[in-house]
């Protein structure tokens, strides 16, 4: 196969292993899935049945224009339509927007051992990532991101608010900080997947919007269709537009489209989502407490647990927790490997993981 | 917005309107829906089941893997699963083939009034389109393309079969010789996405997978899921393993994976529609010359009627029948812009659309 040389240059690769491919590995299903921060308390009921009548429907393409979805998106944040451009879940927004923006050798500064899959993206178009640590506190650092962008200018500066894979936040003060230190020809990537679960107060406001900041958000998450796959973006319309230029335009199916929409009209049940999420993740603190390990403060539907020892450390604990059926994550990368990632579920599924994790401690 | 020049270069652009843009620009739904080669005759119940199914579970990602949809479509096949890679539709691996093969400068060979969505992302790369014209018999010229791909070696040679948009079909011979006259560094990109409906003499032998050939089959057409996304493409495992360096992992929906498998399991379905539609192909040819227009042979689920004149005329005759409400195309390039292009129909969409023909006609 005549390769392109950039292509040629990139490994086969999957970001994330997903919990099936365990499965298989293992032969043995998982009794909790509590790793890939989808959300276990599942989309709306009216979000399944709008879902199965576009099944009946799906003989017809979606709109490629996503009229409609856009429009409610639009009409849930208060902007206007132009201010909104849809895509294949904020991954697949994320690959376009690195494809329209960086050229072999182009500079993008993210924090160390933030969103892989958006790391992904930018070597897989050449570009060269710029690194910046998280603080001590396990926060991602805005001011050194902010002066690395300055004396840069790169392409892309990626943040995180709330972050993943820590779950830590940002008052958005911070975060208005951070978008006005960005340089202008700089483009802001502020991914929000999990702002449901935020504070108000962590999220800066939306308008007045900047050609150079771009908002990422997605019905993975507090909404539960993360298998649905559809994600958007919000940002100056002059910004927007560009993405016409390369997107899959069918690329988004009449389910995701139904879906969305049902899942914006639901309001109460987000609501509801989102204190049962709230709820859980004190139960996960509580139980990484009794097991001795230190939770990070989350605004997010996971909490992540510092295990006190170096990757080694947490990757055994980890270990022992997958072999005992719940499905959880870890940071690859030092010095945050220190921590296991858990998704909230419900409280059989907290329990299993609570048995799983002391079993597991106590074969250390 | 710091673009990449290539993408500074690009028009914003949505290759084909969709239905639902007209019906909001007249204010009024179509009675038929007859210009995207969508099957009205929809998904096997047993496939909106699946998706119905799947939507409760759409709280999780699918599988990255694919692992089961992939094991089912090798089974289809007769083939291996390392035969297979799947993706959100034709189009979105069209996107990435030409992503991991094109760079700027880069010819690729096709022909003159194909499908316009490969060369959106040619173009989209930076490539340079090269075209063979079609016969006059209205059939792709495969013995033009070989002295074409010999002369030139292009990255990628195109060539669909049956052919989008005229209908028109070769025997696998011909297309077996077009195989063999392929240099060894261009990679054949056999558009089979109407391969359900075609005769078997008209498809050559999957086996043996050569690394320059690559067989681009979906779920849009016969299966009658063009808006749940999905499709696939058969090959050699040593160019299909490059797909991992540059997909969007989880791009593909739980919904459209299960719909998949439906689809697969249920053989006596899927040879209902392609009857259905081979029926109905039969009632549009005899519409088409009742009205003085010329119907084209199809191994497809649509007819291109030849109207006899120029662009201009052909279009103005399109125009009549959609402002009656029948939504049909017509291919944008000559000399193929003679023709309309009519998708089948159950036989009340095909009263519809006879008699919005004959109308338009008669204002003529």
């Amino acid at each position: 196969m005549s390769l392109t040389a950039l292509a040629r240059s990139l490994p086969s690769t999957v970001p994330f292993v997903g919990p099936e491919a365990l499965e298989r590995r293992t032969g043995r299903p998982f009794k909790a899935r509590l790793g890939a921060n989808e959300s276990v308390f599942g989309p709306s009921p009216a979000v399944v049945d709008a879902m199965a009548a576009a099944a009946r429907d799906s003989w017809a393409y979606g709109d490629p224009e996503h009229f409609e979805v856009k429009a409610a998106i639009a009409a849930h944040h208060g902007v206007g339509p132009e201010n909104v451009a849809v895509g294949e879940g904020i991954d697949g927004l994320l690959g376009l927007l690195v494809r329209l923006t960086v050229e072999p050798g182009d500079k993008v500064v993210t924090s160390l051992g933030a969103y892989p899959t958006f790391n992904y993206h930018v070597v897989g178009h050449g570009g060269v990532l710029d690194f910046v640590p998280y603080r001590a506190d396990d926060h991602e650092d805005p001011e050194a991101l902010a002066e690395r962008a300055a004396a840069l200018h790169p392409k892309l500066l990626y943040f995180a608010n709330p972050d993943n894979p820590t779950g830590t936040w940002h008052e958005g003060a911070a975060v208005q900080r951070l978008i006005e230190a960005t340089p202008e020809e700089t483009i802001l990537v502020l991914d929000e997947a999990y702002a449901d679960f935020a504070p108000g107060s962590a999220l800066p406001p939306l308008v007045p919007f900047r050609p150079n900041v771009l908002r990422f958000r997605t019905f993975s998450k507090a909404h539960g269709m993360a298998g649905a796959r559809i994600g958007y973006v919000l940002g100056a319309p002059e910004t927007l537009v560009h993405f016409d230029k390369v997107r899959n335009h069918f690329g988004l199916s009449r389910m995701a489209q139904a879906g969305a929409i049902a899942a914006l009209a639901d309001k109460a049940y987000l609501r509801e989502t989102v204190a049962r999420v709230a709820q859980a993740r004190e139960t996960l603190a509580a139980i990484a407490l009794d097991a001795g390990l230190r939770p990070l403060p989350s605004a997010t539907n996971f909490v992540a647990m510092d295990c006190g020892g170096d990757g080694a450390h947490a990757r055994a604990i980890l270990d022992g927790v997958i072999s005992r059926g719940v499905f959880i994550r870890m940071p690859g990368q030092p010095p945050l490997d220190r921590m296991i990632r858990v998704t909230v579920g419900r409280p059989e599924e907290l329990a299993l993981f609570a048995e799983a994790l002391s079993a597991s401690l106590r074969d250390r």
